[in-house]
């Protein structure tokens, strides 16, 4: 039997993982900070940073598989928060005790902000970035609790005989994400009739729908391929095409203008991700075109336009 | 007013920092986990692993200094053991909440085993090691550990807007020692008129007295220097050639047997340390030379022979 123990189970991807691992065969417990109706699975509210709270939900579960997706994730204020070194500390109590419970495979949710995303002197176009042939530089506290729970982790698996993989997530959208993220942004004054403006139109980003990134964590979860896999869609395409694309679903090309800026080390010209190891290693395939994603989110945000502004 | 919490005050390293610390002025909070008598400063019991106790230790004695030397260090265990989680995530809450209640100034132990400590293929002489020019490859996870709470911590001071260097310990002699250690190994059969062997005789390692570590350590603090600096003598010495030095102060060279083995990848033939740092930008120097500091351990077994056999 496999069990899995899923956090983050009410995040932007893990509300997605549930089903998806139910259809690979998992009996899924999925926790969060507080119970989710209708969620697949077995919902348990958990705080994961009460490490008693912890130690009971897993020796009441005894989880063969733990997918852990949950972080403190507010927009823009994650990147320099604090709040990063307790979830590297909730996260190593977790792994200890998975291991402890007789836990066997564990994945965790990294970043593409671990590695060195561009030449600082030029700001210049780096490459697709590779697992075992980019270099870790993470630049800012968030890329650096990453980047260290990883190399932790990997250490700390080796010595507990767990088997262990990271994905590390790009660049992503989805229904339900922030107004303030990239896509919302563009879509929601367009929708409202109003301008939009996309300032980096020519960076090129990894994008890829939280629902492929939840596929691929759980598909990634049923092999036994271990260390570092770029979880991503292998595509490049820039912002401004991005939005042209969604400013046209909505049919408002003529309120949408898109500018150019300066790369800088911060805010490179190019983050894209090779995926040789997610497709050939773990199989995985993406499931939603981004034509198919951007009208979804375009929908999603027709129909939620109130109820997020008066949030 | 300087006023240090100072972690690890009963430990092998932190049992000499109280007293160097009140020479240079600060006001000692000697945090451990039993209350300790006789020692510097004023003697507080803390569990550092319950964050709770720990936030009102932090609370009541609003240190602008933080000396923090405690870790789990069972001798052998350490390199492995899962406990090595548990203490970075006691350190990184401990760094916080220091923050929180106004700290200024932080300094933290860390290790030679960061450092990529010597060519895998060959185990060949490294030279000694450089803080801004020598690779970390930590190769156990307390070295992985100390690394990556060394990366947190760094990134964290600069959000935080604390000062913030990190002691990079090398090995270690002293009075107190545990038994099964290289100085002890060779200086207790001596003293019983037993024969004692040195393996690696060969081998160079940079060593220093546990009194001069913590009294580099409470310079550092004292200092504004920031990022890592080794903390070694700067010597070059053969393991044969202590073993020989001790052998002569008891008088029983005739009962000592000087090996050499293979260097490898984990035991490498030389782990020296480059000191410019420590001279130069803290100003220390060694009080205790090796002739005196090996007086002082063999006088020590010689006392203390019974009471740790029964231990």
């Amino acid at each position: 039997m496999k069990r899995v123990l899923l956090t983050g189970a009410s995040g932007f991807i893990g509300r997605h993982a549930g089903a998806v691992l139910e259809r690979l065969g998992f009996e899924v417990i999925a926790v969060s900070h507080r119970a989710v109706d209708g969620s697949a699975g077995t919902s348990v509210a958990c705080d994961l940073m009460d490490p008693g709270q912890v130690d009971r939900v897993i020796k009441e579960v005894k989880p063969s598989h733990l997918l852990h997706l949950a972080w403190y994730t507010e927009h823009r204020l994650f990147w320099g928060s604090p709040l990063n070194l307790d979830w590297v500390a909730a996260s190593l109590h977790l792994a200890r005790a998975f291991a402890s419970a007789g836990g066997k495979r564990m994945v965790c949710a990294g970043t593409c902000a671990e590695y060195d995303w561009a030449n600082p002197a030029t700001g210049a176009w780096a490459g697709p970035m590779d697992e075992r042939e980019t270099a870790t530089r993470p630049r800012t506290l968030y890329g650096v609790c990453k980047n260290s729970l990883r190399e932790m982790l990997e250490a700390f698996s080796r010595e507990a005989g767990i088997s262990f993989a990271w994905g590390r997530i790009f660049f992503l959208y989805g229904p339900g994400e922030h107004p303030d993220r990239f896509i919302p942004s563009v879509v929601r004054p367009l929708i409202r009739g109003e301008r939009a403006t996309v300032r980096a139109g020519g960076f090129v980003r990894d994008t890829l729908h939280a629902q492929d990134v939840a596929g691929a964590f759980a598909q990634l979860l049923d092999t036994q391929v271990a260390g570092s896999v770029n979880i991503a869609s292998g595509q490049a395409i820039s912002l401004g095409d991005m939005a042209r694309k969604a400013s046209a679903i909505i049919g408002r090309e003529d309120l949408l203008d898109v500018g150019d800026v300066r790369a800088t080390a911060e805010n490179p010209a190019s983050v894209l991700a090779k995926v040789d190891r997610l497709r050939g290693e773990v199989g995985w395939q993406s499931s939603i075109g981004l034509e198919e994603g951007l009208r979804q989110v375009v929908q999603w945000h027709r129909e939620n336009m109130g109820k997020i502004a008066s949030e």
